[in-house]
Formats: structure tokens, sequence, C-alpha cells
């Protein structure tokens, strides 16, 4: 089976690397780079060793705190292939059993799963979506497919597979995707002739049939865009939605006339996007550039929408959209004869992404210490109406006037275009139910119980802020579209609010780290170079937290805003050892 | 590259392969069965030569004919890795250039590549689903889904890996796949530890999760569905739509306390497949159960929706619901303790799937020698506004007003409801776009011209039967909602009337080949025993014609119809030697 053997051989590899951690720390004359670049190695096998195992690599040691056995019970979920009769089927524990802020990716783990979001899955770095995560796709689909179709884009299917030959036409894409790709070996038992790559992206599977289609000018612009899967077999520590191996995105790959024509598109599918989150996830963004080093390899430059996870300060990359300029027209030669002035001319293409891992952010964001917290625009039940008060001295006939009432509630609710629905097992108790619809972080609870009866009302229970509304049946339709969208409203300010707290304005070096480590991100003067986004990186790094294992990472730069701070630029780089001018502010941060 | 050495390894097996079969034919040993196992893999040998260079296996002869040269052509757009400038930028040529009765298969392959819906790609056995046809699956997804959500089916998301051992725990089912199953055995440079399958279906991807899901009767039913791709690297000749290395569907997998709600929903979902066969894509249906030899590996039962090709005779599979009974969910523990009797009990499944083969019908049935004629309720444009009758006498101003009332009338039909478009593309000339319209099968040509802005109104051009109606503008919008009704009636009718001539009841063998010459199903009285219909199918092999290379082919049990004829059952099953009894009229004929 799959998992001791990988386990084997992460040891042997873990072991090997912890040596020349070693030796490197001994000698006086290794360059800092170097180094780290060997204990972040380390980590990284270190941290695939506990997601494949459920451990941390202990090098054999003993473990007993009560941490650890947490993990051996996730393990037991994890990496077993499949139970035999009897072994796991135990009843999951209601309820979350660590903060969020105490023990942040215990706390992630356990929402995901007890929310029921996520299985985990018996291959390392997949796994199952489940009907509660995979409707807010559905709800995200729907918005964005109907957007781009009204801007012309239609949906079209290309292959899973990939050529060797056409993976690798664009030399700077291909070097940033090869470490990787998955390839397909094996047919039944036969070994292929060929090996064909499954997709990291789709430039180098639908550029060749581009070059076919565009004859002409007139065959401008194609602009096509796909719902799929892709696969990017990382090694690095995978998360749920976050970082996995297979994930599901849509892509939108255009070819225009003009490079205006291109750029204009760029940044209204970057709009679009800002709107996923702001308008259906409350989650702010801020819209920018990438930098040289941080952008789409093959690609002239590439947009961003930048969130910000207050749990931990870091940033989470949105969704980006890139204009991909003349490079890969001129590699799968999409060209055309200029119509007035004659000669061949390439085309100026585009692709955006947007990916599942919208759902993450959902999460990280918004969660609390009893489970999720879905925004009300994707949340696939917005109200559920629970009935209550019903004791042993309960008239059958009242108990079921209370059913028969919920129902209706459910139906008028439907009927208001509100995604509603009722509860009415009887084997469970109101108390079970309040939690377990809590957990799963749907926005209202509409309790209906004999007194409400009586009143002709129900009694409204937010999930955001646990506020109770009492609110008359005549009024409840209208009330609840109002109470959804004051929801929205409230999530988002939320969290704007802690970010604004947290985004500052940085010119000196000497501060960046200690506001790091407080959680900021920084807007700071920066001359643009990959050097000085590398000398920055590693400069910021923590050494002393790298062996306490946690917030090591150095900045990254996040993206450029669109909307620069009113300050003007300082005459020198953040980075003490640049002499480069800045160029903008360039938003900083530890990022996912 | 890909092609050369699989070609040289290709003639090698066929080479091979061939003296195989001299041997077997020169020996008087040979049983018949194996014998023509011999011939069918040579046969497939050459069919995949064929696939992949576009050429006839010849052994080495020169060809000199016109189909050879067409041939030809046909290989550098499916073979070459990517055109270099200049040598593919011709224009296509417009029109069919073979009739569908005469060369079916090339009719085929030019109407999917002129109709804009197919684009061949360089893995073999892929293709590229264009805007064309990928608006069709969209228009039959929105539909099946809208249709089980209303059932309490929810959508979700599985891995598309599965673990060896989570693929093999079935037995009868991997024996079916496991030819065709897809492996990735590297990871960028690195060999992985263990392979990992690529799904061919997703019975074992889902059972261990509903093992876990399921502790008690109450967690049950479980209803999901998933739209995804799947891979089966099948070595017969491809055909786009229709026999492919990946395609798109949907699989819906549900498990259910009781055998009878289980039971209830596999007719269920074959209502709603017929249902998109015969109400959307204007095809006619036979409902049926599988043979024991043609059902789902590992399942109880299978139904299946059977439709007629009247262009050569065979049937088409068109979707299939499965019971899977508990062979599943006791080989992957889907259990629960029964509620009133106490004991172990295992949960009842089904699955059911529909993929984009139901594009190649559409195609293959209703499409004539000028091209597609698409369905009305599937065609992504139904009505297509050209202006015409300009002319070099025709004033500035008159020609702004004829572009003027195409776009009107074309919001007109679009506020009813109609996906109408207009070509108002100047360098192009009417009589081009009514070629390029019909080829691509839109239903409704509205033609708007001088005279018709005098009248007040249009002229519509119906695709299927050429007809041509004077509507005046005030009546558009009803009389073309009309139209399309009407001509998704006719379109099914003229299917239905064909199939109607070409069913037949036959109860004796020796009319039984020559029916199936002359593009007949049979409903046949049949033991329904696996070795008999082996029989039946090698006796009603002709094997004078394997020679000639076409319509070899035995025939198959397409189905035992749910409704069966009146004729009483006789005393005899169909085949000769047999001595079993008759159990039920089962449909036989050559399949795809």
């Amino acid at each position: 089976m799959a998992v001791p053997s990988d386990c084997e051989k992460l040891k042997a590899e873990i072991v090997a690397q912890g040596d020349v951690v070693r030796k490197l720390k001994e000698s006086k004359n290794t360059p800092e780079v170097e180094k780290n670049a060997a204990i972040e190695k380390l980590k990284e096998l270190k941290a695939l060793y506990k997601e494949i195992t459920g451990e941390d690599y202990d090098g054999g040691a003993r473990k007993s705190d009560k941490k650890e056995k947490n993990r051996a019970v996730k393990k037991n979920e994890e990496c077993k292939q499949v139970k035999s009769q009897g072994d796991v089927k135990k009843q999951t524990k209601l309820g979350i059993e660590v903060s969020k802020d105490e023990d942040y990716s215990e706390w992630y783990s356990q929402v995901i799963t007890k929310s029921e979001m996520i299985e985990y899955y018996d291959v390392s770095g997949c796994y199952v979506l489940r009907p509660w995560s995979y409707a807010i796709w559905e709800i995200i689909q729907e918005w964005f497919d109907a957007e781009i179709k009204k801007l012309g884009v239609k949906n079209c299917y290309f292959p899973i597979f990939v050529s060797q030959g056409a993976l690798e036409r664009e030399k700077t894409h291909i070097a940033d995707f090869a470490p990787e790709v998955a390839w397909v070996t094996k047919a039944g038992q036969s070994e292929m002739a060929e090996p064909v790559a499954i997709r990291p992206t789709s430039e180098t599977v639908m550029y060749p049939s581009y070059a076919k289609w565009v004859q002409s000018h007139r065959d401008l612009p194609i602009r096509l865009n796909q719902w799929c899967n892709v696969v990017r077999w990382e090694f690095k520590h995978p998360t749920p939605f976050l970082r996995t191996r297979e994930f599901l995105w849509q892509e939108g790959h255009t070819a225009f006339h003009t490079a205006k024509e291109a750029e204009t598109e760029v940044y209204q599918i970057l709009d679009l996007y800002a709107h996923i989150y702001t308008d259906l996830l409350a989650i702010p963004v801020i819209k920018g550039r990438k930098s040289e080093k941080e952008k789409f390899a093959g690609g002239d430059f590439t947009t961003t929408v930048e969130a910000y996870v207050p749990v931990n300060g870091r940033s989470i990359q949105g969704a980006t959209s890139h204009h991909l300029g003349q490079n890969f027209s001129k590699m799968f030669d999409i060209s055309f004869e200029e119509p007035d002035k004659g000669g061949k001319s390439y085309a100026w293409q585009n692709s955006w992404g947007l990916s599942t891992r919208t759902i993450g952010a959902v999460i990280m964001i918004h969660g609390d210490d009893s489970g999720l917290v879905l925004p009300p625009r994707v949340a696939a039940i917005q109200m559920i109406v629970v009935p209550v008060g019903v004791t042993a001295q309960t008239s059958e006939e009242q108990r079921k006037m209370l059913i028969c009432k919920a129902e209706e509630i459910t139906d008028l609710l439907v009927s208001a275009g509100i995604r509603a629905e009722s509860d009415l097992r009887d084997n469970y108790s109101p108390g079970w139910k309040f939690n377990h619809w809590e957990l799963k972080g749907v926005p209202v609870r509409v309790e209906i119980g004999p007194r409400d009866l009586a009143n002709n009302q129900v009694t409204c229970v937010i999930r955001l802020s646990g506020e109770k509304r009492a609110i008359s049946l005549s009024e409840l339709a209208e009330a609840s579209k109002k109470m959804l969208s004051e929801i929205h409203e409230k999530m988002y300010n939320k969290v704007l609010e802690v970010r604004d707290k947290h985004k500052k304005v940085c010119m000196e070096w000497r501060e960046f780290k200690d506001l790091l480590d407080n959680k900021f991100i920084l807007l700071v003067p920066f001359c643009g170079r990959i050097e000085c986004e590398d000398a920055i990186k590693k400069d910021s790094t923590r050494e002393e937290s790298i062996e306490r294992g946690h917030s090591a990472m150095g900045a990254k730069s996040l993206c450029i805003p669109l909307e620069q701070p009113t300050d003007p630029l300082p005459a020198r780089c953040i980075h003490p050892e640049c002499t480069a001018k800045p160029r903008f502010f360039t938003l900083f941060g530890r990022s996912y």
C-alpha cells in the first residue's frame, strides 16, 4: 500500500536532509541563503511526513502528550485504506474542541471535517469535497459563468492530457511547473510509448488549437473558458482547499488583435474576481499587480486580488488574471496578417483563473470557535427552521402543529427566494440541532416553539453575533431578506476593520519584522527587482522561530496595489542594502 | 514524439498478430472462438494504426486512390504536433464533401470538425470540445441537474485519483476496467512510491467514504452526484464523442436502507435519461434491462436507454442506471444496525451515468449531407438572423436599416426566450452565411431583405426540411416558439419512423443475419444466458465481410425492453443450438 512505503522513503529522506543541514550549520563558510534553503527543505519533508502519517516526525522519540493523541486519531482517519467493520463506527464528537487562536491548524482540520465540508482521502493531497463545500463552489460558478458569458466568453472543454512536446514549448512557463507535473506512463499493464502529462494549467493544451483557428484578425478575439480539474503534484504540506494536488477551477484563455483589448479584459476579469470576494464571500480584497518575482511564468504581467486572514496575519491570493502579452502566441504561432499595414502579427493573450481555494478563504477568514460562519450569499442553506419547546408535556396535536408550522415557514422563506430548510428529525434534540447548524455555519436559525406559535412569530438567531430577534410571521419574508443582507455587510466590515488595522505604510526596515510578527501587511517603497525581493524575504525570515516551528516565514510581495498610498515615495527602497530607487509602494506580508 | 514510435511499435504488433491469425486459420483444430478473437484483435490493432496515422495499415503496399489522399490530409491534422507558420493556414473548405450514406466515417469526421464541434488533438483518443458542442452539454447539464436536485440528490466532488487498494476491492468490477486504467507513476522527475490510478468511474473512489458516513439507517439515503471527467485508456478505434479516452459525464452514486427504495430510484433516473433523449435531443429510445453479459460489472442489474442510428442500423447505448444491490456495500462495508430487528445490514446501492456521448448520438442520428441538424432544445443558437439582398445598388441608408432591423428582430426573439443571434459580418456573403449556419445545424435561419422590410415580415428557412415561411413581424415571437416546437416533433418522428420500420420481432434464426444486414434491430426470444449470447454474437458475425472490413460485427443484446412485445414467447430460444427456455424478448442488434 501507498502509505507505509511513502513513510519509509520519507523517513530516510528526512534523516539525510537533517545531516545536510547539520553540516551546513557547522561550516562557517556556508552562505546564509544555502543554509536557509536546506532548512526549508527539511521543514517541507517533515511537513509532508506529518501530512501522510498525521504525526510529527520525531526521529523515533516517544510521544505522550494529548496533542499527539489527537494526531494519532487524525492519522486513523487519513491514513488507513479502509476501515474494517466496527473499528471506526464511532459517533463523531459534535463541536470544535480547540479555539481558533490557540491551535489554528487543529481548528481548521476539525472545522472542515465536522461541518461536513471535507472527507479525508487515501491519496495524499487529495480530499473529498462534500455537498456542504461543493454548494459554495456551485454558487460561485453560477454567478461568474453568467458574468463572463455577458462579456462574450464561451465555455468549452480541452483534454486533461498534454503531450510532452506541447507542455515544454514555452520554457519559462514549464520551468515553473515541471517539478509538479504528474505523468501517466502506464495503461492497464502496458507501458505507454510516450508518457502524457496531466494539465497543471492549460496554456500549452489550448494554444496549439488557437494557432489553427487564427488565420486572420477576423478570427479574433477568441474568448474561451473551461471549468475543470487540474493537478499539481506539490510536495509541500497540503491543506484542504488551500494547497491540494488536484483542485477545481475555471481557466479563461483569450486572444485579441490588440494589446489594448487584452489589457482591458485583464482588469474586467479582475473586477469580477474582486466582486466574488466582496459581494459573495464577504471578504475585502486588495487589487494589484504581482511583482516580477511573483508573476505567472511566461506572462507579461499578473493581476491579483489579495485577502487578509486575521487569525495569523497572512495574506491569501484570491484569484489571478494574467496578461500573457505575445509570449505564448509567438511560441505557439498564434498569428495573422495585419489587415492594413500587412505583415505578420501575433495575438495578444490573457489567461485567468479562480479556484476552490475560495472556499478555504471563507473558512479561515470567517470561521470562529464554534465552527463555520458562512456568508449568506454562498450558504447552501441560508436559514434553518427548527421546532423547539417540545417536552414530555406537549400534546401530540401541538407537536404536529409545530412541525406543520415549521414546514409552512420554510415554504414561505423559499417562496421569498431564500435557501431555507427545516430540520424536523425527531431523533435529535433541539440543542443538538443548534450545535449542528452552528458548526455548519448557517447564517440564521429560525426557532419556532409553542410560545412563538401563540404569538404568530418566530425567533431568529444570527450565527455571526448570536443575536436573537423575534419576528412576526407577516414580516418574516421581507425581514429575512434584509437580515441576510445586513449579515453580509457586517461580516465584510468585521474583516475589513481588522485588516485595515493591520495594513500600514512602512518606510523603515527596522520596523518591518516586528510589524510582520504583529500580523501586519505592509505597504513599502520597493524597487521591484527580483534580487531585492529575495533579500527582503531572506532577511525577514526569523531564524530563531524556524526552530520553534512557527511563523518563520519571510515576507513575500503580495501585490503592487492598483490604488497606491497617498504618501510620496521616499528616496530609498525598503531593503537597507538596496540602492535602486523605489518605483511604487508594494504590499508585503506573510502569505499562503 | 509520441506518434512515430507508437507507429513503429504498432506495425510490429500488427505483423506479429497477422502471423497468429494465419497460423490459427491453417490449423483445423482451432476453435472458432479463438480464431475470431485473434481476428478481432488484429482488426483492433489495424484500427488503432489508422487512428494514429490517419492511413489504413497496408503492410508496406503503395496507395494511390483519392481516399488515401484524403486520409493523408486528415493525418496532417491529427498527427502533427504543431504547425509551423504558413503550412496549415489554409482556409477550411466550407461544406461537407461526402454524403452520409456513401462514406459515413468520413462524413462524421468532416461534420464534427467543419461545424466547429471538435478540434483534433495530439494525444490519441482525446479531442477538444469546442463551444458549439460543449453548449449542448451545458443545456443537458442544466436540465438534468435541476431534476436530480428535485429528487434530493446533491452535487459533490471526489478525487480523480484512486489508490490501487481501493480500486481493486471489488473483483468483478475491476476485472472489467483494469485493462483500461491509466496510471500516474511519476511526479516531476521522481518515480512515485505507489502509482495512483485515474478514475475510470468512481465506485471505488467514493464508497470508502460512504462506509465512514453510514453508521445508522438514519444516515441513509446518501444521494450524491458529480459532473466530472473520467479516463478509460481504450485501445479500440477511438471516435470523437463515442469512444474517447477521456470523456465528461455525470455519475450519481446513491445508497439506501431498502432494496425497494433503491430500485425505485433506478427507474426514476432511467426516466430522466429517456426524457433527455426524447424531449431534448429529439431521439426515440427503448428503455430496458441489460443482459447478464452486458450489465455493469459488480452490479445486480443495469437499465439502459437505447437509440437507433438509421444510417447504419446500429444501436447506441444512451445512458445507464445500475442497481448495485449489496455487492459494493459488502465489499466496502457500508453497513448499519437494523433499527427494529437488530443485526448488521448492508446498504442497497445504485450508480448511474450519462456522458458527452449524447452529443455524438445527436450528430449521427440527425445530421444530413449538408452537415449538422441540431434539435432546437439543445441548439446553442436556435435562430440565426441574416440580412440579405444587399447589392451594389443598395443605398448606404437602406443597408444600415437592414442591419438595424436584423438587430431589432434578434432582440425580439431573445425577449421571447429564444436563443437567437444575428450574423452581421460584412466580409461574408449571405450565401456563405447560409452554408455556414446550415453546416452548423441551426434549426431556423431568419432572412431579412429589402422586400421583407417593405412587407414588415421575415423569411424563415427551416434547416430540417429546407421549407421557407414568410412570417409577419407582429407574429414572429409566437410563431417562432411554435415552429421550434414543431421542428422538434418532426425530428423525433422522422427518426421514430425509420427505427420502427427496422425493429421487428424475429423468431427464426435463419432470418436473423439477413435482417441485421438490412439494418434491423431484432426482438428475439432469448434465454438470457451468457454462453448463449456469446454464441449468438459469434454466429451472427459475417466472416466474409471481416475481410472486406465492414459490418462484420456480430449482434449484441441491446436490452430486454421493459415493454415486451405482445407476441407469446415461443418454446425455443433464438439460437438454434440453445436448449434453454426463452425468458423474454430481448433486443439484439449491431451496437456502438
